[in-house]
């Protein structure tokens, strides 16, 4: 059971060699998601030592090149590596539309389906779930229509104390019903309080990834409290102009959400390839939201 | 006056950190041509301090994702630096479809004007000439319609022999007719000719690209004593099987090919993934044809 972050490329517009375009290799309990998948992220993957066969999911964020022009050419690899599982691909629904004509004009039928789920719509909306995790995308505010994602937990089950077990004889339909936060009466109208006898359950993991976007200033909201929160920082606020201009986030407003949403940590990236270094984005944010990383590519998180 | 080329990426299929897929670097008598330009190609013309806002001619030779999802990448990054310049894109009619449906689809309008020559003839034919440079596609034998390139420099002017010039008296004029291979009659009726006058010129250079393709038994009739010939040999001979399947050639034939086309040297590349040496594959081809090389990721050539 894990829950890690790896960024795989971390600059905006376009790629060089010190940093890629936007990509993310998320393991969340055990589902293999690619958020985003810009110019080259066949290769970081390939750098990374992360197998692109067991990718289930990809999410991509918008239609601009830097998050999705890697995509056509890792299906292509898939499907020349020889992948018969199909893949989903959460996206707006012109990706369908261009890759279809791609597909069509260049003579391709992949050996495996792509199912996709369209983002085409203007609220919060869950877009996949299955017993352990939940997904929910998102508006964004660009220039073209953005995406971002929440990556939930569900709640899990309470703790059994397990010395009670032995204690009280609870047998394991009673340890069930107990650790679903249900009393048990038994035949001897005997009552077990599941709070007498559990813990409360861990708290849920939760990952919010927001990147291209102004800063929107009920954001927090849909953010709160998550253990990891990527925002993009673009710009320091000295070019707060420019941001606005190009929909884009300074970082800080990006700490400002961060500190609003009281998220764990805050993770930075999506630099505007005119910063060799960091260390400005990263002072300014920090005197806002002091536990704020700007990310390099091949950094990796534990949630 | 510089003629030298550059492999950018010398591998087939997917790309991987040890190859990149099909792109070069053509410096043809200071003409700045991209041929092919598979994912990745943007950074490997940054790796090699290539600056692509300079390139002025692109030739694809056909739609398969290893020799051009890279384009889409290049042409965005073009954009984004600031790129006002036209660019020349030589490729199969398709390409503009998907490119067009591409740019409708995600709100972009390049800042320049690209240019489509459409690849869509049977025979060798001229698709670009100018005062110093010819250029020629010819139709390969791939699984889809592909394109080989010849590019040749015009039959120079032959050289004054300087010690002429003073001797006899020669002219401006004169020395213009003389090098242009035509006789001077003076006013008093003497006769200079420019077979006593002149030199030869030196040999016009020339550069044959062929990849994707099966073997093609008279393609040395259209690359015939060029200076250097890149041919695909994706497989050594012990698997022409697979090679006739796939529409591929293997070490053996395009050495065959280049003994037959007498070229001054034989450049391989667009190697299957499988090999991890090139060792077997050079030894095959100069079994046959001594003047080969392996090309890798980066090695340049004078012509």
């Amino acid at each position: 059971m894990s829950f890690k972050l790896q960024i795989l490329g971390s600059g905006a517009a376009t790629p060089t060699l010190k940093r890629g375009v936007t990509a993310q290799y998320l393991n969340f309990n055990e589902r293999k998601i690619l958020i985003d998948c810009g110019e080259g992220t066949q290769l970081k993957l390939r750098k990374f030592n992360i197998s692109f066969q067991r990718i289930q999911y990809i999410f991509i964020s918008h239609l601009h090149g830097d998050h999705y022009l890697g995509l056509m050419g890792l299906l292509s690899s898939m499907h020349l590596l020889g992948r018969e599982k199909p893949i989903h691909i959460y996206a707006p629904p012109e990706l369908k539309e261009i890759f279809d004509t791609q597909f069509k004009l260049t003579y391709v039928t992949l050996k495996f389906e792509i199912i996709y789920h369209f983002l085409d719509f203007k609220e919060k909306k869950m877009v996949f779930e299955d017993n352990l995790i939940e997904v929910y995308a998102f508006p964004l505010k660009h220039r073209i229509p953005c995406y971002g994602f929440l990556f939930k937990e569900k709640l899990k089950e309470r703790g059994m104390i397990t010395e009670n077990i032995k204690k009280f004889n609870i047998k394991i339909p009673e340890i069930l019903r107990l650790k679903a936060s249900k009393n048990v009466t038994r035949e001897n109208r005997e009552v077990l309080n599941y709070l007498e006898h559990t813990t409360p359950p861990s708290k849920p993991k939760s990952y919010a990834f927001c990147t291209d976007t102004k800063y929107i200033d009920n954001l927090h909201e849909i953010v709160k409290d998550v253990d990891i929160l990527y925002h993009e920082a673009t710009f320091v606020h000295e070019l707060l102009s420019r941001a606005k201009a190009t929909f884009h986030t300074t970082a800080f407003q990006a700490a400002t959400l961060a500190k609003k949403a009281n998220v764990r940590k805050l993770l930075l990236g999506h630099f505007s390839q005119r910063y060799s270094s960091t260390k400005d984005i990263e002072k300014e944010a920090k005197s806002v939201f002091n536990r704020t990383i700007c990310v390099k590519d091949g950094d990796t998180f534990i949630l």
